[in-house]
């Protein structure tokens, strides 16, 4: 299938309207004052020539060009606010030859261009990339597409054609997802061979074997260690990883290339199947943010980037579209509701790079061990990080999630998401009323033949007021209307007893949304457990816009020593669970998604 | 109480005469070969003024010193295959004042000497001085013993008379519980006064406010932050805390000082209300080998330095002493039965310096993740360390076994220990016949008037054929023959629920004994729980000495799914326990103390 361009598909009410108008009204405007003040516009804008003061950092391009991507979003959908400074920021200061970067066009840095695999050269590029085909697809202006033209035709020049450049593909995955972008937005073949080639020549060049993160094994950390065509387990850091992939999907897709995409579905199910947390979180190391062995999902040390979760994203819709399956929709969704909102606070103006699983206060210590914990992750959210590449990538996943939505491929038409909207692209229309995910009942009207619907897997059950039958996770009916009932209960999960850190425990989840329970809620939760086969209360809460949910449980009481004979003292007391994402909205709290059985 | 000396007690068979026998054979020979294959040896005879080429480290000589002190205990008891050795190493470079200090005194450094508390000065003079006493006891022989009286002078001189040295107190705790040996064994009160005057000076002067470990806290690293008589919690460093207070509680009954007395009790009630692992173990902080907040008592990564056990065996030998009250003992007990023999292999040449209650190889990953680990404790015991105070800690400890069972007040005495053993000082003589701790049939004869056995805490039951009465601890009985029955069943034990990390969990102890399952023993042990009222199967295991048990419990099997709806699908399962301290013995394994409950 192909997904329904973000433009043409409106969301009109529920959660993610929601969250898309505080993306506009805040979180674009804090990103944007952020990084105003920490200079990230101004290097962006060659401002430095006149004040040569600005540290610019080699990947600050990224960071603006995601935020304008994301500003080309809303201005594709009509909103003109963010119009100003996207001409402002449309890159003034392009080299003859077509190179553009504020860090090697620095002042006296330029010798050192294409010289270093892991300065994000190409990864900028491609962020501008995508920026430009956003911009492009929204006004129809192709000054600032055309200029990213002419650094593709310099890119094609320095590394396909001459090989001039110090290595072969790039360290950070980014360009080759680009340019299938360019490819589709302009229709020019000569990007998509260009994203086939960096593909192709990853992991098989000697020039690229100087991996300086060799920390985390040689080429392992950018998915250099073998050619990729032959990479069978997802390694090494998990946002280039998961950019990667997407582009491989991209690639298998339009080359219907069955080799590579089946590359893609064993690297996809290595991911689903044995290194994502229940938050639909990757990433869980801290050393190269990177993807460990089988199984190692600790839950409070968790790295889980708040990038990655979005990769995730990037990689799971792409497969959608490859292989027209439910179940890559699915995972999307996981991440979309769990690991990727978890990095952005509720007011809409802080953030997570890191999102753990488990917060306990006490391992942060007091002064005494405050620095021990470093392998912690921090347990507010911050307004700005060092590396701040997780806030604009919120921004412009939150300003296209009506691109997630529909698929269609002749007259089928997938609803490979549920949310209030309404979509019309190549003679097809279909309009969503919901109140999902806080209510699983769903109108779907549509002039589609047929009507592919993606059956939950988190869901209890699920019913339509007319026939279906199932295929691919898929609940294909005739097209016209229905109504669907999705079965939202709580309901508590366990984890592979391979997953060590979730051992004797269990999550709560109600439909896409995982659940915690924190410290402002229950007091000591470390001293409480889940019983086995609670009942359940749900209760709106006005501020998440979700619910909450009350289960049944135990506190344990201690005697006041510190050891002794087993006694298992304990008393009945209810747990308060909220959901995973709204985590630290209310002050330093202890923190829990896995929660002990009684 | 007076401890009977080490030298007036034999142990004459069982556990403790084996490690004896262990460590006078093998241990003290490997770590003998160690320090001399690192230049430790050569470095104390000065032997680099000849080489030059030797990096001497600052508290080396403390090594050296702890060696010779466990040799002097051994020709105490009649061995005489060190006594070359000691005559090789006995000081002969110490400078006309007095001064002795391998470091200070290479070629060029002299000048620095008392200008910095963080440097050993007065650490490594205190430990020759433990084992200048240890000699002149054994032998008679007394020129180590003047030396190092001339020593104690040149410090009087120098820090007290003068305060002339660049700091007030030792960064180090040491040279405090040394001097009152030098007290003791001399007869002269001088040092005695110093003691009490490092220990009145400690948190109280400006000079020393310079910590360089103010990551812990100002101060805090080294019980810095306020007058000593002011402390009540166990703050810092674990080794340095617990030679403070050993000290500190030597002074207490020395000067009868009842407020120095009660600040002991206050600390040593929170180091093990609520900063003692089950093991014995202290220090639960890899940052400051420190004490963090109460019950933060992880695992996995527990520090639990061996020498700290060590430290807290000292104190409590002292609180014994001071108090005549045998929960002081029991502690004593219980950290050389584990905390302590954890840190020696079975063989007796290798060591650990740290002492995890838990390993999951998993989180040591392959290659990818390995370096992100470091904040966990090494998984096999290393023949030698950089810092490699531990085995030579090992070797006067296991030296001098004897000296920590018998006590005495007038005509009663005080069994503090359970050995197969007999002693004999002052007029009193005791003997005790007894396969503790596998067995719990105790047979004691002593010409004692009164005799005060220690009931031990973490037995079922305690019967003597003879009537006693019980005080501060211990079953009191009139003097002559007694057998004693202590109830050796194996036990499952719970932690205060704010110790976090052991929530939902037991841990298994046989007398004095804590036990592990190991991956070894249990294939996957992380998916493995325990029945709360399993019964229990006990086997002798020849190689350890010590018996193995078996429990009943669960183990957990998945669908193969990594996240499904709660079905709790199990099997019955065997646990195989074996004695914690034996782990990490049979090659790299998983390994756990705290079992989850099933």
């Amino acid at each position: 299938m192909d997904f329904m361009k973000n433009k043409n598909v409106s969301i009109t009410g529920g959660y993610w309207k929601n969250k898309e108008e505080i993306n506009r009204k805040i979180t674009m405007e804090a990103v944007w004052n952020r990084f105003y003040e920490t200079g990230r516009i101004k290097a962006f804008t060659f401002d430095y020539k006149e004040e040569g003061k600005f540290t610019v950092h080699h990947f600050w391009d990224s960071d603006v060009a995601k935020w304008m991507e994301a500003a080309s979003y809303f201005i594709g959908k009509g909103y003109d606010e963010f119009t100003e400074r996207m001409e402002y920021l449309i890159v003034n200061n392009q080299m003859e030859d077509g190179y553009f970067n504020s860090f090697f066009q620095y002042p006296g840095k330029i010798g050192g261009r294409f010289s270093d695999r892991n300065m994000h050269e190409l990864y900028c590029a491609g962020h501008l990339m995508e920026a430009a085909c956003a911009y492009y697809e929204a006004t129809g202006k192709d000054r600032f597409l055309r200029a990213m033209e002419r650094y593709a035709e310099l890119i094609e020049k320095v590394f396909i054609k001459e090989e001039s450049a110090a290595f072969a593909t790039p360290g950070h995955e980014e360009i080759e997802l680009a340019l299938v972008k360019m490819y589709k937005t302009t229709g020019k073949e000569k990007y998509l061979d260009m994203a086939r080639f960096f593909i192709d020549k990853r992991g098989g060049s000697k020039k690229d074997y100087g991996d300086r993160w060799g920390i985390v094994g040689v080429g392992l950390y950018s998915q250099s260690h073998m050619p990729v065509r032959e990479q069978e387990t997802a390694e090494g850091h998990a946002v280039r990883a998961t950019y990667l992939y997407s582009a491989m999907a991209d690639v298998a897709k339009t080359d219907v290339d069955e080799a590579l995409g089946t590359v893609c579905e064993k690297l996809f199910s290595d991911i689903v199947n044995k290194k994502m947390y229940i938050t639909g979180a990757i990433g869980s190391s801290h050393l190269g943010e990177a993807f460990t062995v089988a199984y190692d999902l600790p839950n409070e040390r968790a790295y889980a980037e708040t990038c990655a979760s979005i990769g995730l994203v990037f990689f799971a819709n792409r497969m959608t579209a490859l292989k027209n399956d439910a179940s890559y929709a699915d995972v999307a969704e996981l991440a979309l509701y769990n690991g990727m909102m978890a990095g952005l606070g509720t007011k809409g103006d802080d953030f997570f790079y890191t999102n753990p699983l488990e917060i306990c206060l006490m391992h942060h210590g007091k002064d005494v061990s405050v620095k021990q914990n470093e392998w912690l992750p921090i347990t507010q959210r911050k307004k700005i990080f060092d590396c701040s590449c997780c806030p604009p990538n919120l921004n412009r996943v939150l300003a296209s999630i009506g691109g997630m939505i529909y698929g269609y491929e002749g007259d089928t038409l997938y609803v490979n998401q549920f949310a209030e909207s309404k979509g019309e692209e190549n003679g097809l229309w279909v309009k969503q009323k919901t109140g999902y995910p806080n209510d699983g009942h769903i109108i779907l009207e549509s002039n589609a033949r047929k009507l592919c619907i993606r059956i939950p897997s988190r869901c209890n059950s699920f019913t339509a007021n007319v026939p279906y039958t199932e295929e691919n996770g898929y609940a294909v009916i005739d097209g016209g209307y229905a109504e669907i009932n999705l079965g939202m209960k709580p309901m508590l999960v366990e984890a592979d007893p391979r997953v060590y850190d979730d051992y004797g425990k269990a999550a709560l989840i109600f439909g896409p949304l995982v659940y915690c329970i924190e410290g402002v809620d229950n007091k000591e939760i470390f001293a409480l457990s889940i019983q086995s086969d609670t009942s359940f209360e749900t209760e709106f809460d006005e501020g998440f816009g979700l619910y909450r949910i009350k289960a049944k449980g135990i506190r344990k009481n201690g005697d006041g020593k510190l050891y002794s004979p087993l006694k298992g003292e304990k008393e009945d007391d209810t747990l308060e669970f909220i959901p995973y994402s709204c985590f630290a909205n209310r002050g330093e709290s202890d923190m829990k998604v896995w929660i002990e059985l009684a």
